[in-house]
């Protein structure tokens, strides 16, 4: 089957078969579910990073020389850009896109933006099976950048072994948000253009944060390292990638493991979103195939319905036969 | 009934009516959806002005200034706080939060914070739904305050007849983020501490931006102002909220109304989000309670097989009798 070829193609690193599947899923093609399947017994073997941060942070930096870093210890890197002002998916100045490209003729490194926010299955589905693409291709190393604030950046981290917050000194205010949504999600944080005024402040405030989940510690859980760099002049990369790799080792260590698909609250929580896109899917494309979604719509603006009611009424005959055929 | 007579109390104006309400909403409680049906036909007399922008850029400072002077012209005035970084939903610092309270004791404003994130029906629907509440308690106006980044975020500002992008000068970066998601819905700007270094280059910044859709205008649509403000010292509040007017004056000018009901494309989103909400409630909560759910969990991490086929497996069985019992 056409289906299955593409899968051995992509098994085989082919890149343009590779860019293909992902593009396919990016724009919520549904025949890509099948190529997934054949291609999921081949992943499970790469090492996925996940770098958030506000919007001018310098992570598509950051990346870049992570990228330069993994290459020259003999690693092969996939990256995916799902922040919308990444230079990587288009989002920011030409200097920035132009200095990615020293990476764009090397075999070992492949990189893709994802921009999908409307389709059903939403980011964060996209995300993860572009992963498992990149995955199933070979790559050691999946460097998965996004902008970070907002429920959608905090899922998509959670696909990721190891989660780098990245900040900037003088960013009190940031940190806050940090704090409120995603410090829990943070392995590494990462102080970017740390040769600017209030570095240490922003350390000490990190740091402060950090501690309060001293306890967890006591307990041997993972304490995040703070890591002062300089992305622009790859100052504190090395170290930083050092981290990464004793995070890996951490987990390895403590038993939680690389293998996320054995791990059952990941599945869990993979295998509702899933289905949660694969049922808006179906059922939102029946109701409009019917009309009885227009039908509704109309019954609202002409002022007979409410859109609670008329919310029931599409919905609730879809359910009811489901139960009953249960019985 | 007694959900009729929750319903009541609400379009009375009881405080503690309306309060439980959207606790339950943000709660996630199912049956509120029979209170809202009651409380639609009360709804669509209050304007809607949503206010967005990135942490720190001072959004409920200017939210509390804007509610002195609307109570100062006689308005009564309801506030949402969806952004976790404002005080007002608890995420900053006692300062603010006290500087809130002046308005505690005044009958003539209701403030509430949502902070649900992870319910099926999101923070979008649910937003939707106390915006609902507010405006058959009889609020003249109803702020909503969201941190300006992500989808969520512009989601929940479609709600809104006017929506207020607040910037501080100086944010370089955070323009471009601006423009990567949220210019396009913006109806009034407001550059924030514009007793600030580098405001005029934010008004340049932003000008060149808003004069790209010059034809727009040209066609006779909004062109949005840009406003210097400094709301900690209410210099520019009232100036704003004269826009704010304004805009409200053009909505019903240009016939596009207030009554967002009225409008197909707004009610064809409201309902599409309502009916994904409630189809994931229903067959998520089977899925669980029949035990169908965490035996495909179980099969995955055991190996035996994958998410994509594992979800095929609990969803076709439910849409495909939905389907036949339509033929």
């Amino acid at each position: 089957m056409a289906m299955s070829s593409l899968a051995e193609k992509v098994v085989a690193g082919d890149v343009r078969s590779v860019a293909r599947l992902i593009r396919d899923i990016d724009d919520g093609i549904t025949e890509v579910r099948e190529v997934l399947k054949d291609l999921y017994p081949h992943t499970g073997n790469a090492y996925v990073v996940g770098i958030t941060g506000s919007p001018g942070v310098g992570k598509s930096t950051l990346v870049d020389q992570m990228v330069a870093h993994l290459r020259e210890r003999g690693k092969t890197v996939g990256v995916l850009a799902v922040d919308p002002t990444s230079p990587f998916s288009g989002g920011a100045i030409l200097g920035d896109r132009v200095r990615m490209q020293r990476h764009s003729m090397d075999q070992g490194v492949f990189i893709r933006s994802l921009a999908t926010r409307g389709h059903f299955g939403g980011l964060t589905q996209s995300t993860r099976s572009a992963i498992d693409v990149l995955d199933a291709m070979g790559k050691d190393y999946i460097l998965v950048e996004t902008v970070g604030v907002g429920q959608d950046e905090v899922d998509v981290v959670r696909s990721a072994h190891t989660t780098v917050i990245v900040v900037v000194p003088g960013m009190g205010d940031d940190i806050q948000a940090i704090k409120a949504g995603i410090l829990e999600v943070g392995d590494i944080f990462v102080i970017n253009k740390a040769d600017r005024e209030g570095t240490d402040k922003t350390l000490s405030d990190l740091r402060l944060m950090i501690e309060m989940d001293q306890k967890k510690y006591d307990e041997g859980g993972w304490k995040p390292p703070i890591l002062k760099v300089e992305a622009v002049f790859d100052k504190g990369v090395a170290e930083f990638i050092d981290e990464i790799d004793r995070h890996a080792r951490y987990l390895v260590d403590s038993g939680i493991g690389l293998h996320f698909r054995s791990n059952q609250e990941r599945v869990r929580q993979e295998l509702a979103e899933m289905v949660k896109g694969r049922l808006i899917e179906e059922v939102l494309n029946t109701l409009t195939d019917t009309g009885d979604f227009d039908r509704a719509v109309e019954s609202i603006t002409e002022g007979n319905t409410d859109p609670y009611t008329a919310c029931d009424q599409l919905v609730l005959p879809t359910i009811r036969h489901s139960k009953e055929s249960r019985d």
